[in-house]
């Protein structure tokens, strides 16, 4: 940073590059300029890179040219194709932190508005892997599992990681802690373990227990997509070739053979129409094609939340308890096995058409029980843990129905929002029970959902949005009789 | 600024909106996130924001909702017609700062890949008057000039100002400073007088003296222009609808009744070809019809420098030695007495055809003369000044033509490069005087340029800029004898 004199003095603006040198160090800069915090004659720098410049006492500052890639930036803007080394030149700068926010931000929203064809796609996930740490691991298969997210409950991968590791394969699961969601499997998975592995550890983990369940943020593998992220998220926008690309890069960098990849569709989720979710499973199987990773599509139903638990401590309990049990909800048991048995047909180990089976054997015969015991071991937890024993928040309250009836409209968004407000995922205790799901019978007082949380105010919070009812907000779960409404009778007949 | 634990702990990631409180003011501020610059439990605020804060030693913070234009301009990227309501709601957030860098972004990167229709058109323009200053003249007609710019040496609104004015007509003109040019009018107008004025002081200057040459960043007038450049410069791009609605808000905002806009067209310019000329020249006396301001515009040359100085000093020197003698390089004189004409007839003191004539009059009259040196009081400037008490940069150096000839190449941008490596604009002394220009005869040892500057060392560097001939850069003129190249002559005829 500059006093906005200097600045004008050097013919320099803000977002310009900058060389700052000194003896035996130098850098390059993003240039801003201000009126007052710095004075003529000095340089504002951070401290990061003030001590990159060895704590000088004064430096030498010099115009730079702007990186090549703003300049494929703006070829992107005007849908121009782009070449395989453009695109790795952006990536490249994306990662070594060259691009500005306001450049980032351009990128994204230009991959928002043009989708980037199938080549340029595949250029782009091999730059995002290129310029990440990658795995080789020695045995082969290895299987992969991503979800495209966007309903509530989804713990499955607490139940595929160990199903598919006891069935011999190889799962380096990487996983993401939840930005708007109430729980991602990284932050389920730290109630038993430490989720923060470096690539090098990851591998040594799958390599001698099968799997592994580790938080994808402290790795560098793919680490462009940790950049752009923050954009997406300031924007509420994911770019969709850009997502493609997010997606199977995480899988390539890990060296996976097969992937499935779990697609919640129905209203409220990120693929509402069927349409939309066959579209997104041609075009990963494609790109998995270009990349040589065979991916499976598996549609989902996204409509209501996965089991009857939201909020990390919650969730593990549920999940444990079915590995422990062979039991649980349905729609947690039936999608664990359905994606496990396609790992399970893709990496060899089953039949085409016995996935599912021999994974329902895996889940009864304790074997993935014992499985996901290894793994926590492995991974520094308790291997001992019991389901009962994981601790949820002691501040509990129950939301009881109205009326008799039926739950007429369940919206997964609220329920998030409702363990959000009780703490989750920060507050692992926090969460929600779901009694009483879409299209089930209720009586007047039974409870509709219990609420946890480690705190008496972060309850009250959470309680206090189940009862709203005003233009904007639903509540969670909306309860009536069969007969919603009646209709005036038309009593004449109609002339028309 | 948070430590991200605390952010964590609260659910919020950066980008998002906080609230701010403590015991009788608040304030709504964007989320960052940072691992050990803050500590848990503490916050970091800038200091404005800490001020308005009242110096407070504790604050509240919770969570805010985004500002609702951010849904507007994800519309925008989906290509949705915007409302009047939502583009004010834009607007205003852009000049009320509520926007990050990222949101500013995107906003400029979707309106430079979707233009927006007229109407959006119409109702940008109103939403950039309305959130900033206005004036309101008690006289009229008000009329005013502007430039797309791109060319160098374009001083003309030093003659055409005071043309105008020494007519009767009010011409509130406000300009820019150079940002990648060599001088903008401002920086001219700033040789002779202070520049930096509200609004006010421009409406009582431009009442007394009929006319005022100020820097329209000192003012408030629609300010949201102000914000939208800093983006565009660091994307270097100029999005079209944008370009016409800060054009037009501008003149809005000043109450003129009728604008001529100079359109520099030509290699080397922002309207390469007569039809980019001509369909801006269309979409923006459509938009002046639509906010009841009369337009006209002007193609004009832009191929060459206009005149033979480039630089703040340099120009004004000629400029002002025109308004002196009525004569100087055609160029500069043809192009001032044009658009100053084609003022004088919209303002209905001549008549339709007359007003070059007019103009000439006014000039060589010395009314204009007399006309630019009340200006200059009225400005706070020395009214007696001479064109040759100018002081120029006393670093000078001549560049020789290397051979007998013809000026064959002339790039603009490299001359601009060459005035801004001597100094220019900061360094007003600093620039280049041009003695030959495309098409014209030279012998060899005969001067081309006379580069000056304030320091010997600037000079230097200027010099060096000239002799470059890699494959990148181009020597700012050519000179080749008239025979440029001898083909091989074919010796048989050809069989096909």
């Amino acid at each position: 940073m500059l006093n906005i004199a200097d600045a004008r003095a050097m013919g320099l603006n803000p977002g310009d590059r900058v060389r700052v040198r000194t003896r035996g160090a130098s850098l390059t800069a993003i240039l801003d300029v201000t009126g007052q915090m710095i004075k003529q004659g000095q340089v504002g720098i951070f401290t990061e890179a003030f001590m990159h410049l060895k704590e000088a006492k004064s430096v030498e500052i010099s115009p730079a040219p702007r990186p090549a890639s703003i300049s494929y930036i703006k070829m992107l803007m005007d849908r121009q194709k782009l070449s395989e080394d453009q695109i790795r030149s952006i990536v490249r700068d994306i990662v070594d932190n060259n691009l500005s926010e306001i450049e980032l931000s351009a990128y994204i929203t230009a991959s928002y508005i043009h989708n980037l064809d199938p080549q340029e796609t595949e250029w782009l996930t091999r730059a995002m892997i290129e310029t990440g740490e990658r795995i080789y691991f020695d045995k082969h298969p290895v299987v992969d599992k991503h979800s495209i997210g966007g309903v509530p409950g989804n713990k499955v991968s607490m139940l595929v990681v160990p199903i598919v590791a006891a069935s011999g394969l190889l799962i380096p699961k990487t996983s993401s802690r939840a930005i708007t969601g109430a729980g991602g499997t990284a932050d389920l998975m730290e109630v038993l373990a430490p989720v923060e592995f470096t690539a090098d550890e990851i591998k040594e983990i799958t390599e001698t227990v099968g799997g592994v369940i580790a938080w994808g943020g402290a790795t560098n593998i793919a680490p462009a997509d940790d950049r752009l992220i923050k954009a997406e998220y300031a924007l509420a926008i994911d770019p969709y070739s850009q997502m493609l690309a997010s997606i199977m890069a995480k899988k390539g960098a890990v060296g996976a053979d097969a992937v499935v990849v779990d697609m919640p569709t129905g209203p409220g989720t990120k693929l509402e129409t069927p349409e939309k979710a066959r579209t997104l499973a041609k075009d990963l199987t494609d790109l998995g094609e270009r990349l040589g990773i065979r991916v499976e599509c598996a549609m989902t139903f996204g409509g209501s939340p996965v089991g009857r638990t939201v909020g990390p401590a919650l969730e593990v309990r549920e999940a444990l308890k079915m590995l422990e049990t062979g039991e649980g909800p349905n729609s947690l048991r039936e999608k664990s096995l359905a994606l496990a048995g396609i790992l399970l047909e893709m990496g060899g180990v089953a039949a085409r058409g016995e996935g599912y089976r021999a994974a329902e054997e895996i889940l009864t015969s304790g074997k993935a029980h014992r499985k996901l015991m290894e793994i926590i071991e492995a991974q520094g937890g308790d291997p001992n843990i019991k389901s009962e024993e994981i601790q949820i928040g002691e501040h509990q309250k129950q939301i009881l129905s109205p009326t008799n009836g039926y739950v007429v409209a369940f919206y997964n968004k609220r329920i998030i929002e409702i363990a959000r407000a009780a703490g989750a995922p920060a507050d692992k205790k926090a969460g929600v029970i779901i009694h009483k799901k879409m299209g089930e019978i209720v009586k007047k007082g039974e409870p509709l959902l219990t609420i946890c949380s480690s705190t008496d105010w972060e309850l009250e919070c959470a309680v206090k949005m189940c009862s709203m009812r005003d233009a904007l907000e639903q509540p969670p779960i909306v309860v009536e009789g069969m007969l919603l409404e009646r209709y005036p009778t038309e009593r004449y007949p109609r002339t028309i």
